[in-house]
């Protein structure tokens, strides 16, 4: 079930980094590496911070068949997928869930203290699309609108706090991910916004 | 001492991450999330390098503190900030020196040779800045002007060099960071840059 | 004679990486910079996915003086290296061949299974090109344009299969490595490129 959902996850990420790199004219590979890089970026900088080496999301061939194969499909058939947008941004909420608590999850198991597991776990969550970003020559997304950061800080302070508390660790995941899921869909159906500073003079 | 400086340190590298951000009209997460960057993406590249994991930065709650603080406060009162630019660089010079040495040091003391170490001490001073640069889709200021890079070299190349003579390892740490200090501050105050090449035709 | 090369295809590396860093406007540390980059920003990456701390690159004097006289040079006679800007793409798909499948080769004998082990071949090839457009603020070159990454990743599966066939490891690699020369010169030659996609409306 949370593996069904996680691939869900990958695929929306994949098809969110596929889309992008169609739209910058990258050719067939190189929509297939940012389909990659955006579905498993966040996954190996948290393992890379948590010395878990070779990168977990390098070692499982499903994860990579399902981001590369994303890819291509998005490659294949974008202008369907691209009408599909909104759907693709709630799959994205939902692998913002799994992957912000999983990786707070995993650095908590790992001995983290609390902060920094949080800390990992919003980087899992939102490494893979500044990845994406950046390699695009766009200032990341998530750190511009709709709520995306904080809701992923949300999801990570519930995991630790829930696992500071002793609750069961599903429970807490499972309250986490829908507390990021919700805040994300909630945002992008209000159009919400965190506040940005008034324009600096000169 | 040290810690005192460090963490003063710490803000101006957060100051002007956050600066940044605002200009580039980040929201209030995405402001602070540069803050945190830019004062501990150096640190955390260099452990990555030497494979301290989880990295220090992470799981050192004050340094976390003071960059997030630092973002928090940029954001709030970033036209006062502004004004402060010239201290805020000034700031940011006594971090390049403590970063830098501190960085060399640590790799000399985890058995790098001294040319790594030199390397590695160079990135903990510059790479924060250079992410921030490349979150925002700038092309690192660091390597473009103002005796930068080579004041970063110089005092890590005096660590390496007074480790290697044997000398104690508090005063050529001293000594390092002084002079970084120093250069930059002298680079500031007098416009000087580095040579860049003439112009290539086409 | 498997040295020699290697520190061609550095040299190659770091020449493309300074020519660009030259256009840039970068000063002198930052070409070198640059320079040093792109020629061993692959071979860290890769290091650091592995978990072989220190990387490789940054404890091997030779790499480093190579890399950053190259980059020396460049900044010193640009005008004549760019006229050599073919002889460079020539060197640099030489690098590319080598640094494919010593990454390749590296991960599998450290035990990664094979598609990780192409994943992460590919990655040191391409890795250090790809870090050098994001500095200078470019879209990466690699992933638009002249079988870059798909030459990569056609000599990095030479190199799994090779291995899983128990085929002798140096004919493996000489043979992988010559699959990706011959496929970027060709490239190069013949003008070819990987399909992008047809342009999206709107």
């Amino acid at each position: 079930m949370l593996t069904a959902l996680e691939l869900i996850g990958i695929a929306a990420f994949a098809a969110s980094g596929a889309l992008a790199a169609v739209r910058s004219r990258l050719d067939v590979f190189g929509v297939i590496v940012l389909a990659l890089t955006t579905a498993l970026g966040g996954g190996i900088i948290r393992d890379v911070l948590l010395d878990v080496t070779p990168p977990t999301a390098l070692v499982t061939w499903p994860y990579l068949a399902v981001a590369g194969g994303t890819g291509l499909v998005v490659f294949l058939f974008h202008p369907t997928v691209a009408k599909l947008r909104r759907s693709v941004l709630v799959l994205d909420a939902v692998g913002l869930g799994l992957f912000v608590t999983s990786g707070t999850s995993t650095a908590l198991a790992l001995g983290a203290p609390p902060y920094a597991a949080c800390l990992v776990g919003m980087t899992t969550g939102i490494g893979g699309g500044a990845l994406r970003d950046v390699l695009l020559r766009e200032i990341p997304l998530v750190l511009r609108r709709e709520i995306y950061a904080v809701a992923a800080l949300a999801g990570a302070v519930i995991v630790a706090l829930g696992d500071y508390a002793g609750l069961p660790a599903e429970a807490v995941t499972i309250t986490g991910s829908v507390v990021i899921m919700g805040l994300r869909i909630l945002a992008l159906w209000r159009g919400w916004n965190a506040p940005t500073a008034p324009k600096l003079d000169g």
